[in-house]
């Protein structure tokens, strides 16, 4: 008998793994999900956790279980989200992450590509875009099948933040942030409206206490990140919901639009080799198509800078 | 102890009102549902029906009943869908039914007033701009708790047919068509986005097989009425979840923005006293705000148009 | 590209159908769905009409499309609503559609085995048991793999009954309605609780109004058919709910437990061959098990009458 | 305008009250949450992780903010999760908690009676029975609006074992644990059916791989709580669920039958005054019926064991 064809791997259940776990058992997006994590008494807890919220009505009855690397061979898509993560406190960018995470995606990725190429892999382990670049391009996984959940969480908070503004629901919110995972994304102005009105013009139709500061704006969106670190002690509902919701998209084969980390092929005419967030069409094969939208000089400069900050982090790592 | 207050009252169980039912029930948007229809024994099969749909796990415990206008007092939302509709092969403008259908409103709306002045009512009776003008400005129901659903389901098919053109997600697709709900609607192309790229760029960033034909799709989202009509015999499914989304925009006070047809107040200098659907924000108070975005010369001159075609049709049947 | 994995077939798109399609698409259970109707206009419509559902937020972007047979290929479940109804009026017993209804069956099955036995095929198509029997035994069909609704609705119906009854939640009633699917269904008493509470104290323990009376209460479920068919003209809202759980009992490999019509093998005594319906284990092959669950004396002989009046109706038609 | 009213306050987002909020937001069951607690900083970092999981659709535009206990006036629910909880490696009795978290309830409670005696309450804060019975008793708090989860976490655990066991869907088990929430929990076996086959007759119909060994179920429902502990930290998941799906009953008022802590009055011969778990109808008051179902003398003595030790803790710290 052929295993289900809705199955999710989740690497790692740590607090993000965990709450990516809770979101897709409470979304239904997968029929079974296997969990695996160096802990393996960490797993076996999560799954059987995950197993007392299944019997309520209003739950599906999925089959979630502590997995091996085994349990990829038959995934749909596999989340990673193992490795440290920042804690309170050090307010530090991301990217001093990368040393301590190379080692654990090297780990993880030489099992996963033992047992499938098939997957769709999402990355949410930090810093994101070097985790990214360097699981897409040393092991041999198929273009556009591995992503990272990139600035999607950046777009959710700068959504909510102009929908605050603006008096309306975060979903009627057409906004990107763009670029590195971290202390250097940017919205992508040129790109932003509410109902079709530009930016520019958003002061003119909606109630406004105070006229746009575009650039407190972004700043904005990058501190909220700490607000919820030094708050709760670590972030996982948002980032959970975001790849959950890439996740369905691939499941469903929805083509849904929106910024995640994809390893760059000159777009912007960016030279370096690295991973950054640009508007994709996700759907069944993971990025269907990328979207080098139209951005302003300033937009694309910020772009520019993202990729030599990265590709710092990665020649300082040693990843070409 | 009150009733339970998030109450949906559905007046007119038909194609429509019963589709509203099964889709109000799916998205649990109520945990009570009454049912009025003139024929009583129609309102009880239905609520008989929707009953043997809620023992389902998945579903709500939602109390759905055969009920009367007395249980618009505490409803939260009213979604009228009453009178007669348009039958497959009468190829003829929603606007012929105006005269059958105003007797209804009438009915209607005086039994309404009687017990609240409370809930929001959204109007799905066609010939909606009608119905909805003269519900709306002859009962003394309050401003903006009133609104008809209008364009809201021409929308829906905009950005389906956009979506399947340039192969994304129509949740991914900005875009709405305003004006009438009828054969005079037109899509808002100056505000049409996907992602941020405006519409006469969109052929450069995404696959198509043809160019752009900005007439050509105008004419499909009306003309694709019919295909349902003529196809099905009624129009049904997506008017049902039309109706449904934006009443859980009023149950959860969401502040989606969409256009809904309301009594227009001048905005782009139309002077026709009617109603007709612009972008508009609706939260629990129905409709919270007017968004008169900015129009093309050419999108406010059919706006001016569905204006004069609406009002002629107001006259006709001496509705000032 | 390999297809879709979670794909829908609905056969026939009429009353029914029309509703489990929407069902599906609001509980969201597959990915695709396809439309197959011998009046293709009627299928064209029906997708152009959910496919304008899709586009709110809150319904996942499902690709819904006419279809042909060669949809059932990589299908996973394929339900079954083809062939005309009872209507209103006719307050006959639903086996006298057996001859209308045996030659929709042949040609619906003699397509789908030219493209899969591996789907699942979930019957609706009246007189349910005569249709399930003849589809699930002369067409090569995997044991198990096809099975019919049957007295999922009539148990939908003695819940609804029962919880309003005691005013409790309907999930909370453990009862299934067995036998015929139609005017012989009967309640296995001997099996029915709420809360492991047995039928017959169920009146010591929860407030009534009148003392059980257990044959009223057996004749009401089936009146109620007639009450929703005169009331509205049709039945749908509860069947479609019906089909779709098992439908994602099947998608998720749920093992659901419920009473659906499969072909007896010679349980409770019974030598007729006949499909009826007995509980059943439902996962991602169908009928994973049988449970022929006890049944008091009075129960087993209204089975046996049951299979009597089914064995007649295929005698007459020279099913054997 | 009045506000929202279908309001949900969690007081406390620890482990269990953050898992509570993730549940509440993607189950829909309210348009506002307000978080209380006492480290205003994590109240204020749980919001705002919420608020970035919202934009994403598929979500309602749930208003998630930090709260005073001034939001409890027009609050639906409240959920309690505040207090220190068990920690992994100390293996001892949830009753141990007590002193500690006494003072927590008296806090919490002053504050909620200023402002209502309206809102249906619910208890998760640990030792359950011991801070249910002192919040309900001490505090003029209406009878029934207040209630604990009690044993609903255990009878998901019971669920969840008879399911596998049985190989069928833990929503397809009939099951109750009782008494204690917590070591001296036991199942009500006397009441436990699966598709109405009776506890002692389920080998005779369902696979299995070994007999029926009562004791030992009942004793791996109470294990399991430390593999979880003891893999995770913390249980969160199951717990959240449950609290959800009983807020949930109370928002629709769906008259759920589950096991949930109340004070006893005298059932089962009982003179002690506790609360302990028993069976009862969940609805908009809170727990609208209690039912002393039929219990087998030695479960009528286990429940007595219950009463006993929580009655001895209670009086330990000197509450009557």
């Amino acid at each position: 008998m052929k295993a289900t064809t809705n199955k999710l791997v989740i690497v790692g259940v740590g607090h993000v793994g965990s709450q990516v776990l809770a979101t897709a058992v409470a979304h239904q997006i997968a029929s079974e999900i296997a969990l695996i994590d160096i802990e393996e008494n960490r797993a076996i807890g999560e799954a059987l956790d995950a197993d007392h919220a299944t019997p309520f009505d209003y739950n599906a009855n999925i089959n979630v279980h502590k997995g091996t690397y085994e349990d990829c061979a038959d995934a749909k898509v596999i989340i990673m989200c193992a490795g440290p993560s920042i804690l309170p406190g050090e307010n530090l960018d991301r990217l001093v992450l990368a040393g301590r995470n190379a080692e654990t995606v090297k780990d993880v990725m030489s099992q996963i590509v033992t047992y499938t190429k098939d997957a769709v892999v999402i990355f949410i382990t930090n810093p994101l875009d070097i985790t990214t670049y360097y699981a897409a391009n040393h092991f041999g996984y198929p273009k556009g099948k591995l992503f990272g959940t990139g600035t999607t969480l950046e777009t959710a908070r700068l959504k909510r933040i102009l929908a605050d503004r603006y008096h309306v629901a975060p979903a009627s919110v057409q906004a990107f942030m763009l670029g590195e995972h971290g202390n250097s994304a940017f919205p992508a102005w040129s790109m932003i409206n509410i109902g079709g009105v530009p930016a520019n013009q958003l002061d003119q139709y909606f109630d406004v206490e105070s006229p746009l500061d575009k650039e407190a704006i972004g700043k904005e969106v990058v501190q909220v990140a700490y607000d919820v670190l030094n708050g709760k002690g670590w972030t996982n509902t948002g980032i959970a919901m975001g790849a959950v919701r890439l996740a369905k998209a691939v499941m469903f084969d929805e083509r849904f639009v929106g910024p995640v980390s994809v390893t760059l092929a000159e777009e912007y005419g960016i030279a370096e080799k690295v991973s950054l967030s640009m508007p994709c069409v996700i759907g069944k094969n993971g990025v269907e198509k990328r979207l080098p939208l139209p951005l302003s000089p300033e937009e694309v400069s910020k772009f520019k800078t993202c990729a030599k900050t990265v590709r710092a982090v990665l020649d300082s790592i040693h990843i070409n």
